[in-house]
């Protein structure tokens, strides 16, 4: 079968995609695709006009979450979303939990501060939205560090779609050298397991032409 | 078992779960919260603090998509996420984009102009804001219109999530009379046979008090 994922860098739900292609090991043609130019073949894949969308011989795939409920129902080994409708429940919970509100909160001010507004040449990045991001990032934080206290993973014991989730955005703030990892302790020991697996290794090795990721970005042991 | 929906008024996870419950006929007890209140109890139910918060006897699960698909899992009949993967994957698609992107780009100006300027007496109504929320409703309306030329409903020949979705959606837009039904004739005739079931009929006789919706809002021959 032929396999393409049309991605793009720091975008969560791409990373998110790519950790579960790499878990599931299917191999994947990668495609640099970036959505604010609305090329339109790519538009034509997917009308919303948002990565990712994944191709499978003929078939289209597009919303990050419909993809990876699709791969872990057509490919079900190692399960991601966990095993009894209630644990499921929960995975799904944390999940849309950083793919939703942490996106909102976080990734999204920092990205359009400290990517687009430069890319596109739309002029100095506003710092009230980047203490925004600062300040809600250490929410998060705090409930990271509280999840991992009690479990190994975040919604049990098993690595799960919704490590994958975090790990896709946490990555994110990480390349800026956004995340206060010496005031949470937990969180960045969960975070040094979920870096050993190989699909999160992968990710890890994108580099933004001019923009270099602090020492520590691709370390487990950090 | 002992069922209890926290849910919002004109607040679409709510009146897709509400759907959802009702398709299902499962039998639950609706209690109205006010997320902006951030009670204290509610906090501890669901820390990301947003309805809908479904509780089933002690277990609690939170995040609108997350309970759909909780719900569909346990209570299988009748099914409202499609058969196979790929059917499951273009419900999910269409499912994302109405709580997603439908929900950025209309719902959330409307509601905030409409709505809760008014109740928390934050002062007028942004007419930018809303004169946006009118243009992006015309576009989703011709995608709407595109879906329903040639399926009876959103994402194949039966009616799923995706419909119920969108109609939640739409209900919160027409409420305010502002579905611009004239120029959507196949968008009409869909939201037409959505509105004979039951499932949804039950959500048209919600009413915030003081603020009437149009005559046609509940008849499903308009």
């Amino acid at each position: 079968m032929m396999r393409v994922l049309y991605h793009s860098w720091l975008e969560a739900g791409s990373l998110l995609t790519r950790i579960v292609l790499a878990e599931k090991k299917l191999e994947t043609h990668l495609r640099l695709e970036k959505p604010w130019e609305r090329r339109p073949e790519f538009l034509r894949l997917n009308p919303a006009g948002t990565v990712p969308v994944l191709v499978e011989d003929k078939t289209v795939f597009c919303d990050a979450m419909a993809i990876c409920e699709y791969l872990d129902e057509s490919n079900p080994s190692p399960p991601l979303i966990g095993e009894d409708p209630k644990a499921r429940a929960e995975v799904r919970r944390l999940t849309s939990w950083f793919m939703g509100k942490y996106q909102t909160e976080v990734t999204t001010h920092l990205i359009t501060e400290k990517l687009m507004k430069r890319f596109l040449r739309m002029g100095e990045p506003d710092s009230g939205a980047i203490r925004s991001a600062h300040h809600n990032l250490k929410i998060h934080m705090d409930y990271l560090d509280f999840l991992t206290e009690r479990r190994n993973y975040l919604a049990g014991p098993q690595f799960s779609l919704a490590d994958a989730a975090c790990a896709a955005q946490i990555s994110i703030a990480d390349y800026f050298s956004d995340v206060p990892w010496d005031r949470h302790q937990n969180a960045r020991e969960w975070y040094m397991r979920v870096k050993s697996r190989r699909s999160v290794r992968l990710l890890l090795k994108d580099r933004i032409p001019g923009l270099i990721p602090p020492k520590h970005y691709e370390r487990p042991d950090f």
